[in-house]
């Protein structure tokens, strides 16, 4: 099988590496800017590649929504399988991009998408083949856990924290999408599509972790708490809420000892009970090691048990979502989370979260 | 698909259950005892259901070794696919029967025998088809967990923490399986089999909980620590090693935070990093969801890559696994596990390990 990759950052040039030892497959093109042409394999034309009838697969590598979505359209649209570890373009064209895979009957996989090389889409999956999914949890940003196990652990300030994952390249020198729960709403959006089996709304309550302090961390560690970022989405039988939260957790909880930089996300099945994995989130070998799991899928004939077909019609119900929630120096039992968080923006105060005992 | 299924109890009931909610796969009879045929479906004769050649696929639901192995060899013998729950006949006859069920074409898969619904063995051969896989360990035994969960939070000493697990069903009347690490034992051996794609030494060291005391656990607590009961698999090239050990964790550890009954297991690919999975090992129907979920590959025809081909002359080098060596009061620095459990075991004192820092 013959495949393009769009991109050569990390992840593109990583997946290049580990596809070295895949036999069967072979990249004929990568896609790169006109002053890194380095090698005969590259190009800076697009259409080159997207339009190459003997290119059965793309590897979407780029960042950011645009160009990303027009050319998985393309591709689609041309009958070619798309492989991305794009979350904020998969995110946007969800809906559309699904549809458009489904129309030309080829595969449409992001494992890399979310949490990096640790197989939670391929989990959500399985397990939602045969069980109801009636949650999905988790930390999914590493950059602002790194940050916030700085400041709980080593006492950093959150300036120094986030100063410290810029240094180690965790956070981006614009670190918005990291810090403002951005990245992790994009995150959760694909994640609770894919475990309650249908299209869900865009417009969530997002808070980040921006307002959080040393002092607060020092406040709940005395009450044996941690305060996490999360995705949360929950679902009651058609109705369904997610959110993207600082978390107030027990700190006998798995997600409070979660360290550095990595990522936990937990779901719940009927059958199953709760399952949760754990790993690095992102990073070029785990996010590469997950772009190449997926080309295998597709070039092995298995990619069809990783299909959903996102027919349930459900309904967004933000009032499922409710519990502890800490407006500034209030606390609001059993609120929920939507109009609390609101509040909290409305008065510019820091908000958290807590799930109901 | 016509399938047969050995056995009745929790699991095989769960699974019949289950399978009602599936198209395409009808359970055509049931291996029960004499005293108990309250459905037409059931019989006691299981020759009736290893030779119908009506029936594509056994399900093994029965406890212990025998008659489980041999009825297994039968099934594959006769071509037919078989899922299995049961560890002990699983790691007994793992060779034979992989060899077996190579020579016939069909498809051997057991992913219920190792931490029940947790899809601990589909990510290893997942990750293990790209990555090397040089280290498996976990929590692998609910009940064993269970107590030194109660030991530790509830205070509880050895005899009642046994009893408790007793009234709740998690023991058994005879819970030497679970106490001494026999049940481990199992699990981690068809584990780094399949990790590390090779057949495993299986007379390896096995330390369970039985020495342990509630007196020990407060010594640990004050220096922010905790014991509990895992296995242990590590790779260096073609060598390994394997063990199961009481083995001694910051209290900072995912590990040391899994409560209850719930398993942990971690592995380490070269591409992906660490990756850790957390669940309900056990019980009926997180057991029968993983059955049936194997069920499923073998019916949409995606079973192959769940394959494993043992490819692998691994060698057994027990002093790979290095540390800490906890024995009676002593502790032995960078000491080979194999040895001073053997010593612990001939003075008759506690022993457990810790990693090397």
């Amino acid at each position: 099988m013959n495949i393009g990759i769009l991109g050569y950052g990390t992840v593109g040039r990583n997946v290049h590496k580990l596809l070295g030892a895949v036999d069967g497959v072979s990249v004929k093109y990568v896609l790169e800017q006109r002053g890194k042409l380095t090698e005969s394999f590259m190009t800076p034309d697009p259409e080159l590649i997207l339009s190459d009838p003997d290119i059965e697969l793309i590897v979407d590598a780029l960042p950011g929504i645009h160009p990303s979505y027009e050319y998985m359209k393309e591709a689609l649209s041309h009958g070619k399988h798309v492989v991305s570890s794009n979350k904020a373009a998969i995110c946007f064209g969800f809906t559309e991009l699904h549809e458009l895979a489904k129309e030309n009957h080829v595969s449409l996989l992001y494992e890399a998408s979310c949490g990096g090389g640790i197989p939670i889409i391929e989990e959500i999956l399985r397990i939602g083949a045969l069980d109801d999914i009636s949650r999905v949890s988790g930390i999914l940003n590493g950059t602002s856990n790194y940050m916030l196990w700085q400041m709980d652990k080593a006492g950093m300030s959150y300036e120094d924290a986030l100063r410290d994952a810029q240094r180690l390249g965790y956070a981006e020198a614009d670190p918005t999408a990291d810090v403002s729960g951005f990245d992790v709403k994009n995150k959760i959006i694909i994640l609770s599509s894919l475990a309650f089996d249908g299209y869900v709304e865009k417009d969530i309550p997002m808070i980040g972790i921006e307002a959080i302090t040393k002092e607060m961390m020092d406040g709940l560690r005395a009450q044996q708490k941690a305060v996490k970022l999360m995705g949360i989405a929950v679902k009651e039988g058609d109705r369904y809420a997610l959110a993207v939260t600082p978390v107030i957790v027990s700190s006998l909880s798995l997600e409070a000892n979660v360290p550095l930089n990595f990522n936990i996300v937990s779901f719940e099945g009927n059958y199953v009970g709760e399952v949760k994995l754990y790993g690095q989130g992102a990073g070029g070998d785990p996010t590469a090691d997950a772009v190449v799991r997926d080309i295998l899928k597709v070039a092995r004939g298995d990619a069809a048990c990783y299909e959903r077909h996102f027919t349930k019609t459900l309904a967004y119900d933000p009032s499922l979502l409710r519990g502890r929630c800490h407006v500034g120096d209030r606390v609001l039992e059993d609120a929920v989370l939507a109009e609390a968080s609101a509040q909290a923006i409305r008065e510019q105060v820091p908000f958290a979260f807590e799930f109901n005992a």
